[in-house]
């Protein structure tokens, strides 16, 4: 599959911390989906991350309160 | 069939599991409809998925609210 | 006829199970509209299934709410 | 005519079956405007179907209800 | 002229049968305006067909219900 | 002049003989503006036509509801 | 200046004669805005006309009712 | 400058004279701006003109109603 | 800087002379910025210009009335 | 870094002065960020700039009002 | 995977810091997302910044206003 | 990862000071995120700037009204 993309125009999410320890998790684009990359926030923090060539699916730990084009969630509760 | 993708332009979908042990399958794209990744949430934890080269269906068991251009619906009930 | 397809942006559809044995069958594209792949889903599971190059229509058999561009509708009723 | 097509994008429609028997018929695209796939449907039973590279006409016989852009009407009555 | 054309995207009319012998024309595309293709349908069945590479006109004779982009019409009053 | 065109996409118009006798004239794209095609209509019968490859112009002769981009309208009166 | 045109694709407006010997006059692309074809229209005839290859401009003369994307508008008043 | 243009496809504007000898004036593109074409307008006529490869202005004299995409304004008051 | 630009399809402003001896002036695209035409309005008269591959900048002096995709606003007071 | 633009089709403002003096100031594209145009407008005079080749940033000085497409606001207050 | 990106045309975010020290961190795109560039805001300033060929993600520390296209949020608290 | 920019196409921000001697700085594109550029405004005087191909992150020191895409703020408060 020939791919022509433009990753710096890809969407990104926004997430923040309402908790100490929230952890973001960028799982692998690909045929093996592993955990590539853990980040972690103190509460008030405040993490924009868009999908990536290496990152397609993200994991969120914790409290905290997403914003995606989808709507407004919370995690941890 | 010739194809020119923009993965990293993909739709995503947004999974917040709303019990212990929600489990998320990606299944294959082609001419084989196998599971390739399972992906297990605990109770509050989100997951947002990107359908990609690799990934052509999602499939979700137990207690989630799921979040997509179709609207939120829940699953597990 | 020349394609130049880009099938992970292609549409999706969802699909929540309101029984148990909820069946969703993809019937192959092109000459041929064959079953080429058959999903079961337990009550209350959701898949998230998109059209690809091997699958032109999708036939759901068993109660269930589907989720599609053109609203919503129920099945198995 | 060169054609550069993008099949996997292509428009679906959407048809519950309202009655046992429901019919759908997919006829040729090209010179010919042939019956090329019958699909059976039960009652309650959906179908999900793109026009494609081998169809572009879709013939509904029986009771049921059609989802399409142009708004949502009833087969059979 | 060079024509790059996308007939898989073509748009679609709905045509519903309210009378036994609706008839629903294809015109050809190109120098000569022929008659190629007659489809009838019985009361309450549904044709959806494309504009596609051979038909650029279609005429519909008898009592139907016909949804376009332009709006819903009826036929043979 | 290139051109590179897309005719199954063309925009169409929809036209519904209010009584018997209406005439659709199509007329030539290009450096001459000839009739190239004329379509005669029963009271109650409808005309879906596409701009084509051919046709540029259309005039319509008779009582009949137009159904255009801009607006319906009617001819005759 | 190289030109990649879709003339099938073009805009179109709509005119209806309000009276007898409605006048359309093309005038045409290019260097030299001539004169290059006239439709005359009777009282309650339509023409559907796009801007072409040939034609850039269009003259309207005596009492007819005019659509366009700008709006409806009334000539020879 | 390399151009690829789509002239067809341009923008165009609609004029109606209010009074005899509305003048309308073709500006030429390019280096030099000089009147290329005048067209007189009768009370009532009406034009319908684009800009195209040789007219990037428009110069209007007399009463006039004047539709464009920034709205409708008259000239000669 | 390579340039592929579309210059037919360039916005246009419409300017109204609200007095004698409006004038618009015309400044060249580029390293230097000069003026290259100028162009007088008599009352009443009515100006549409395109931005252009000369033109990037336009220069109004006298009472006139001034339709642009950011609103209509009146020189010389 | 390849660059592909379009500058006829560039998007520009609208500057109103509101007292004589002025000054609207062209700040280069490029490495260098220099002054390279000073325009001065009278009270009362309008000024329309596209973005340019030569242009990425525009400095404005004494009592005007400005279009943009983000709104309307003044300077020199 | 071959991109052909458009950073100049990127999403960008501004930030409004709400106490001194705000910290904003560029993470890196890539297999390794490493922090690349920390960014201090004292109380009262504004950074708009874009997504970028290096930085696809953001981290911000401390008290401040957040504006992105999922609407507007605060960190810190 | 090559890039076919369109920058003369790039968005603009608007800064409008409210005191004497409000700070914009551009920061560099690419792997080095350096202040490149030093721009001061006096109370009253408006910048309109892109992001460019050097410019990818700007930063505003002093009080300021700021006008984005996201909406209407205030710098320095």
């Amino acid at each position: 599959m020939e791919t022509i993309d433009k990753p710096v125009l890809g969407d990104y999410i926004v997430i923040k911390a309402e908790e100490k320890g929230v952890t973001i998790i960028g799982l692998t684009r690909g045929k093996d989906t592993k955990f590539h990359h853990t980040e972690k926030l103190d509460q008030g923090e405040v993490l924009l991350a868009q999908f990536t060539e290496n990152t397609s699916a993200i994991k969120i730990r914790g409290k905290s309160q997403i914003f995606t084009k989808h709507g407004v969630l919370k995690s941890g509760e």
